[in-house]
């Protein structure tokens, strides 16, 4: 072996003159961030040498002495015991130049029938396919936490707003629902996503497939893939599962974040709605009677961090020739961010969403000021025989009328109220209670405390449908 | 009704004490664009007007008036005749106050039980709906070209790239169907999208659910909805299959302009790989002998515009309270946008991609030079025995040398290989050919002729069962 | 000329063999929207024209011959008179051909020395730095609006919010000089960037300059640039000046988008802080109280198209080699609705801002409660010998026996006071009022009423200074 | 003190009747990346104690007791002793704690006067600063090599494209100063944006100001900085330096995405343009020939991790209220890690450019195929008075005649370019050369060797003023 193959690596120092600058080693290294791969690697690597020694590509002998090898790694990794290398450049040659110190010769036959471009491949859907069940659960036992203090609301009464401004009475319990259907949609993408990580890329080679008798259904079966990718160009450069995971969760995030707005809001002195209990929340060192709704504002924050890792995949995967790139190599450290970040902001979220203390009297005085009911007034006089838009201008000058003397609608007497149409008679003031405009919005969809507990049982029972689909 | 009213809508005027200043209601109109979705809005009011006659809310004459009413309407838009009108806002109001004018006051009872918030939801999503099913037939369309020419071209030699580095021969075919995996990817995605697109948020009025006797079943089943949305206080705020949608759409772009960067680079005279017929390119004003790929080049410069769209969206969307604000008008234009931009690249694509040419002897000699069956020695090195590691080394050597003497190796003699490693005999030169490696990639996802033809085939079955499934 | 050319853009036809598909030769060409560069097109034309004259390449007789044609087509277009063609690709082209047709062969001349890659580089700065400067009257005009408000305002207590948790008072002056910080940022980045549009790149011509004699110092005084572009290759194909103007408008709609949400919440029921004139806001087609903050909520939600089109060119741009691409051709579009979209949203800020209405009770009463003046009394007890952080610890106690008695510090006896730290004495009631805090933060950049009227000064010193230096 | 606040952090447990929550506690924590700024937060805190002692709020012995205390503890933190502790939150609070333990209860009285919100947003800017420093002389060192090789390549001769098509031919020298160009205005670009970070928001305390006399241009002169933040309220919330940098950054990136883009085509065998030192380029694990430009690669794709950090801020800032929230914690990574990515990019290419190989031969018989003169036969027509269009109808039908016959424009005899104009005459010849095609492109930003020679005489003075006013 050359002296200057010594200093660069092993694995391709033959036709290079002269070693690697010491920075561009260190700039070009990736194991500093894809060693979080080496339990896939680990699984893949083992699932190959099987496979290798099925079709006959190694003896059987060979095959264990890589098997056990790589588990006596796997077993130093899990201890810190492992030494990671940087001129060894990635979590790849890291793994097997240890299984060659450690086996001898065998370990250099491990990579038969392989590159990295489908190593790496295939260790990034295993580590997603992973994260995403441990995703899914956290998903769901905020879907689950939410649901039920869905049910358990589904009577309080709070003011519905549109434009930040009060617009009708809802139930606490609707608006909790509402939150609940976009996580419902949350879910199905993440298992969409799912569907296409979990396809194996093992067996494309650098780019055009191998020389070898390799059987990929076995390897696939193996490692629980659904099947090998049809397309060996394609597989060693394909990173679609990566973008739209990172779009699943930019959604994801985006609906933590109107979460979070609200919940910021609603801790507000000026809304006063909900209390957070303590735990969520930090003080101010310099304010000492501050105690502020930091969980929901840092994942509010967070979202900006995730929209940028899908700004910065899609513009990585832009205008790339096939196959396999070195600009490749950048697509780990905002996945794994995205990843760490999506299951973070999960947990926090389903810790303390059933922990969320709703002030109903401070909501019911809130839903009561506003004109909130006018919407009923004006399908009062409908009901009566008004045609809608005439009795949207008749209860506009009644909230004119109101604002001028300051009193609600269910504040003014029946005189006033004649004012604007004769055809308003005592009957008016029951239409005009929250309670009444809640109730009789009782249809599908609608706010009425009735539809709200049935659509939590169906939300429930989508639930479990899903995780048995799963 | 009072003066100042008149000057402002008269959907909402009856509370306000000053009409709308000028240039706010020309930069708060929506008009301009939402005009577009009058087709739609047309639809979802005849359902709408259909379902209020089903549960007794309209007599059946007002139904039939409205019906017709709208009906002529419909035909002074696509005549070209209708007046839009600024000040009317909208395409909601500009339909709704035409047909006023046409039917009288029974034209007013039609917005009962509805509000402008769950009407353009509506619209959107049967908009969108039609235009995904637009897409989804130019998609296939280019798919079956792709998956054509595939098959034509399966024994078509050229070098397989991994760096921009010439890697291992590749055949033309298989490069191809690298292309349509993509695709095929981007298929399912816009059909997930889809199911998600095909709910109706119709019946959820302003935020909360309307007073009156709807039956939303009725109206979803009138327009083609899988099931009306389940929460109304989402239903109306709800812009994520906009998201999703230009997500996707971002995700097919950018695989449109990895194509792009190909069919650009491989019409430079330096590739030299193919060529674009005349009808597809451009010249130039000042260069006479330019001819240019402008195809490629625009649809690779439109990725810019539709990953645009994407952060647009997701940026709308970031923190915003329950339920609908103003911001939300901001989701049309961005969408329209991407779904023009898709249909027409994909259009083009379609158009082009059956027409590429080929030049297949000059794919051929760039695949000879570049060492491309480096790895075929290697392979057959360890077949003969040799650790993979070690080939590899005694393989780069022999480059380095082939470098050093401008021959390639299968232009090198016996003895020079031989310098390298005695093991190599006169059958090495056997596995030095093009041909012998492409088709020694014979597994699954492979280079290999027959793998091509047998993947072409999966993917015309592939195809046709998406087709049949939609 | 063979007849296919005619079917085609007669500026490039000779080397082409058949005539541009009719789909793709309307989705390549850019009429439809570079047509708003006419004016600057001609501009252009004329200063070109008139340096080709002054070094000899056109005669006078041709220079005014061209004048007078490009002028007459200018008061062609102004008037609505041009007919734009399609076939004709794009503004430079149709105004050539227009030319030809009204004044002959010598239409064909103005092209010499030139090519579209430069004259559209230039044309797009003429029109930036046209749109800069209505920009930057906007902006200053806004900037105005602020500064006397924040005077008038210098003494009006509102409380003042982190984490949207009420911190410590403050005056709504101040509050309203932040806002006007961010402009006068925003400002100076708006002139940074003008420097930069300001260069010319006429005289690259196509890539490479050209074989004539032309005078580029010449070109340059006629239009007003500051100096011709040093590197023709780098100048047909730079698009800096675009990425930076979106990189401004990102950043000033980010401040908009913060001052509009905090005028969504001061309009709400909750804040009360302000009112908004009715001719600022638009009402409910179905909720007949309400009235939107229409003006804030769009602005805010136009964030996410400015942030788009940055997102936009910054992709476009990514990784084209030298020099001109087709794909820039997709750089109008964006910059083209961040111009219209920044120039409307100042407009209407401009216009509203000064019409804000505080309602200084209510900001008051909102100060006075959440122990705003916590931080006052931990000052007090450090001024009285205790370390800053024990007085945290103190006032801390005192505010949770605050919270559970209902009490404000200011509502405490001096025993309930003393519990938690005996230092404390009768003086304290002067730094628990509204008035005593802010007064007391009295140093530069301080929220003291003094020191508001200061700063408004000096802001209104720096504003003219920058409109003196630009 | 209570029990549960020594559970938690003891700059703000007062008023809490619960620990944080374990997890809550790790995730709100930001000590794992913001200790990053501990040397800027130690000198801030060094100035302000020695301001405190200044204005009389310190004695002597506490401010030197301080500083002894703060200097030992950055010993402790350079020589990796210092115990970072998650439950003490952040750099702040970790740092003060130990001085504290240190000195005793003088290290409570630092934090007098300020806020961690004043404190962070001031260790920030500081951290930027220095780091602008660094970058800037990085990119000096990049564009001092740029010019070095720019002019001694000052006659080297390769084709120039557009659309990636051969247009007309220049030097290598020009293509490095179009290169040099870009840089040159990120340089401004970075220094406009050095004058808006060096403000300091050091004395805006949480949000209003501070009670206790400080002198806030003392601190600012302590510190190097221009100026104090001219409002409380905006210079704690204030992050646009961030942004602005970023945006600096991104723009940087892609023009090295540009550059890179360049060196990925160049070094690929069918461009043979240039070759890169084997220690900027790595192999292949299984294809031994390989030789990837593994640097250009791996820059390239940074761009998107910068782009995505540009929008992560973007997206943080949107609709912010005033003044600080905790949101803004989620401003450090992405800051920290686009000034890494641009220093190791800017040094990357800082090393390599001058290291580039052309290979003179190959760029020269690129430039003489594909026609690359057809323009200067245009030009030569024009001269002899044809007008440019007819000209370039001429030669478009000569360059396909050639195409069909295989020859360039060179190549043909006299008679066969007279087919298309009897006008030309044996004097064709000298244009149609390279070396006459370059040298004629003779004026201020043309790609004449002369030209490029004082082009890179004024780039030096340029970037030796620029060097002079920082």
């Amino acid at each position: 072996m050359s002296p200057m193959s010594q200093a660069t690596n092993q694995s391709w120092g033959g036709r290079f003159s002269e070693p690697t600058d010491a920075f561009v080693a260190r700039f070009t290294a990736s194991v500093n961030f894809d060693q979080r791969l080496a339990r896939q690697d680990i699984q893949g690597s083992i699932a190959h040498a099987t496979m290798l020694a099925r079709v006959g590509v190694l003896t059987e002998e060979e095959r264990d002495a890589i098997i056990n090898g790589l588990t006596d790694i796997q077993g130093e990794i899990e201890r810190g015991e492992f030494n990671w290398s940087v001129p060894l450049e990635d979590v790849h040659m890291n793994i097997e130049a240890r299984l060659t110190d450690k086996i001898g010769i065998t370990g250099k036959k491990l990579h038969t029938g392989r590159s990295r471009n489908d190593q790496v491949a295939t260790d990034i859907r295993l580590f997603m396919r992973d994260e995403i069940d441990v995703i899914e659960a956290e998903l769901t036992r905020l879907r689950d936490g939410m649901i039920e203090l869905a049910e358990r609301e589904a009577d309080t009464i709070m003011p519905g707003f549109t434009h930040l401004q009060t617009a009708q009475p809802v139930t606490f319990g609707h608006h909790l629902l509402a939150w609940q259907e976009m996580l419902a949609r949350d879910h199905e993408r993440l298992l969409d996503c799912r569907k296409r990580v979990n396809v194996m890329p093992l067996g494309s080679a650098a780019l055009a497939g191998t020389t070898y008798p390799i059987d990929r259904h076995v390897t696939a079966e193996l490692l629980g893939f659904d099947r090998p990718a049809e397309n060996s160009l394609d597989a060693v450069s394909d990173r679609d599962f990566a973008i739209e995971f990172t779009s699943f969760a930019s959604i994801l995030l985006m609906h933590l974040s109107r979460m979070s707005e609200e919940l910021v809001l609603w801790t507000s002195a000026q809304f006063n709605f909900i209390d957070l209990p303590d735990r969520f929340c930090t003080g101010s060192s310099i304010m000492p009677q501050k105690k502020n709704p930091d969980v929901p504002e840092l994942v509010r924050g967070k979202t900006g961090r995730v929209y940028g890792h899908l700004m910065a995949l899609l513009t990585l995967m832009k205008s790339q020739p096939l196959a396999y790139n070195k600009d490749n190599q950048e697509d780990k450290e905002p996945l794994f961010d995205a990843v760490d970040t999506v299951r973070d902001c999960l947990k926090a979220f389903a810790d303390m969403v059933p922990a969320i203390e709703p002030k109903k009297e401070s909501m019911y005085e809130a839903a009561r000021r506003g004109f909130s009911t006018a919407t009923d007034l004006a399908d009062y006089l409908v009901r009566k025989g008004v045609a809608f838009r005439d009795a949207h201008e008749i209860v506009g000058l009644s909230v004119a009328y109101g604002l001028k003397t300051k009193k609600d609608l269910s504040e003014m007497t029946l005189e006033e109220l004649q004012q604007f149409s004769d055809i308003i008679e005592q009957d008016v003031f029951e239409v005009l209670t929250l309670e009444g405009s809640v109730a009789a919005r009782n249809h599908i969809g609608g706010t009425a405390p009735d539809q709200v507990r049935a659509a939590a049982n169906r939300a429930r029972e989508a639930l479990a449908a899903l995780k048995g689909a799963s």
